[in-house]
């Protein structure tokens, strides 16, 4: 294989692909990038099983050929080298020379024949949707996948198509983040469960440009995301996913709307005097037009007091404070609207247009 | 005590002194920031007995008085605040109260009396250097002083006056970096030795304002800096420096000049191939008119060629590559000049004016 490709070019699809190798894994090929140059297209590939991206270079195909070579070290390479053409050379051996201006590095590559290549997903029916707003919906519901593999539906988000409508939700028995995305066509009824490690590699590549798309193809395990030059495809979690829709309640005793900043700067602070694992809450207490916020641990107390449009009934009520910044920091209206029942009942922040819904389950505050 | 200042005045104060205060202590006084607001002046100071800060911030005294409040808390605390005044009370059993538009935190402070004052220091004859110039001195030189405690004088920095000369100097066994400033007035002679570490917090607090100044006073235990409204007291290391002058011969065999920044780029690169620990050296082979450089490890080989000025004798020679490194980042020359001996002897790179002189030791590269 012989190949000439530009510095950043190259350093760019190293980037893409990087969030696809395996980090310490017992399999050294699942830690490498597969270099193709075949058919007049350079494709770098990496693959860990859980997702692979591939992803095809502008360059030059001087000889055609395949090697794969260790992530880590052709991206510190790459990285170092001066911004100008970078020639990649690879001869029977294997052995392989990386060559720009006077800089030559030489390093051992392994055989592609190991290397396990993507799922086949067919390209029939695709999902458009600007990359903008799945990277934004994403990045909008993703804290609140859990973490642990005790349930592994919550570990992934629900992706649910009906219609024009795309809704996508997560959530880790505390709380649940759900938005809705209006698309430019109707599909065919879908319902799958993206690994949420899946979409947060993703989120690092999607470009964030309102007027480029993102096609989603849907197959029967796999879920493949086509942008610009580039292709992710993830296994999908089995099994169905929570009916949230059963969880959430259109009732409230109390609906509260507040300045979104001027809340979340409050709650921010508060957070100052809880420390890591002491779990203490913030007290929310709403009263006429008034909202107090307090909290009070070892190291000492603070309250503040927020103005407020309140309907129904006055109301005192505790809460993880962390489980709101998350939501309030994925909101993006200035104002929002708390719809509230009683202290055991959670707390929903959602807008009228139905674009996003926030669920937060209180936590009990009296003796703590 | 009743203090009111503005939260980005009191927030810079506390930034300042907070590099004097002690991590992990077990004396928790040492943790704590003391407040006192006496004879119209309000002053935060931190000492963790090896360094001490003294600064005066801006504000309104309503009520003289003195506290401790830990450092961390009340740092947190400031800096989560809006942009508005603070007014900070203190009742009779030290009970803390800070105050910002409807926002209120109650904490508890400390009494002042077990809280170290800083050390007196006569305030004559003080030398006076542009910040600038001192942190610039202490940021390309600091980088060579030892961490290990096993020489207590390799972990400080040489200060020496002589007339309008002051030196500063550090070495860890393998390096020497020394910087020479020429003063606007003449001073007595002096030479101390200053920790390393009260050099690396000075340094994030001086301004790097060429028109602002520093002073500094000496006293046979400890070096006063005073700029702006801030006194930082250090003490020294007791002992006596090395005699440097006679570690740097003049004499070379091989003088070279290069682009510095090419060549700075080149090493870091070869730094690729050498994992942390198994301390691969570049090797630099200078023949005619050309410099190549090379560094071979378990993960493959590198080399490249560079152009350079030479007079002398042929060499090849090896260097640990980060030693260089840190010396062609402190210089700030476009073309650096190297004078060397042969294998086994420092290379030395200095400039004609005698403002800057770095001293590396080569390592042995055959066989390795």
């Amino acid at each position: 294989m012989k190949i000439v490709c530009s510095r950043n070019e190259l350093a760019s699809a190293i980037n893409i692909v990087s969030k696809a190798v395996a980090v310490r894994s017992t399999i050294s090929i699942m830690e490498c990038i597969l270099f193709s140059a075949e058919n007049d297209e350079i494709h770098l590939t990496a693959n860990n099983n859980e997702m692979g991206i591939d992803t095809i270079v502008n360059g030059r195909i001087e000889e055609e050929g395949i090697v794969a070579l260790d992530a880590k070290i052709i991206s510190d390479i790459v990285r170092k080298l001066p911004d100008d053409d970078i020639t990649i050379s690879v001869d029977d051996s294997l052995k392989t020379t990386i060559v720009c201006e006077k800089a030559k590095f030489a390093i051992t590559g392994k055989s592609g024949d190991d290397f396990s290549y993507l799922p086949k997903v067919e390209m029939e029916n695709g999902v458009e949707i600007s990359q903008f707003a799945l990277k934004e919906a994403i990045r909008q519901t993703i804290f609140s996948v859990a973490d642990s593999d005790s349930n592994m539906i919550m570990t992934g988000e629900l992706f649910e198509i009906k219609d024009d409508l795309l809704k996508i939700v997560s959530l880790d028995g505390h709380r649940i983040s759900m938005r809705n995305i209006t698309l430019n066509d109707a599909y065919g009824d879908k319902k799958v469960i993206v690994p949420g490690k899946t979409l947060q590699e993703l989120n690092k590549i999607l470009s964030g440009e309102q007027d480029e798309i993102a096609q989603l193809f849907f197959s029967e395990n796999h879920l493949m995301f086509l942008f610009g030059e580039t292709t992710v495809v993830t296994r999908l979690i089995e099994g169905n996913y929570f009916d949230v829709d059963k969880m959430i309640s259109n009732d409230f005793e109390t609906k509260v709307k507040v300045n979104k900043r001027d809340l979340l700067s409050c709650i921010d602070r508060a957070t100052l005097l809880s420390k890591e694992g002491d779990k203490k809450p913030v007290v929310m207490s709403f009263h006429d037009n008034t909202m107090k916020i307090s909290m009070k641990s070892f190291i000492g107390s603070m309250n503040e007091e927020l103005d407020i449009a309140k309907e129904g009934k006055n109301l005192e009520i505790g809460f993880n404070p962390n489980f709101f910044i998350d939501a309030l920091r994925a909101i993006d209206d200035e104002e929002v609207t708390l719809y509230l029942i009683n202290q055991k009942y959670p707390c929903i922040i959602k807008d009228d247009k139905g674009t996003y819904l926030y669920l937060i389950l209180p936590v009990n505050f009296i003796n703590s």
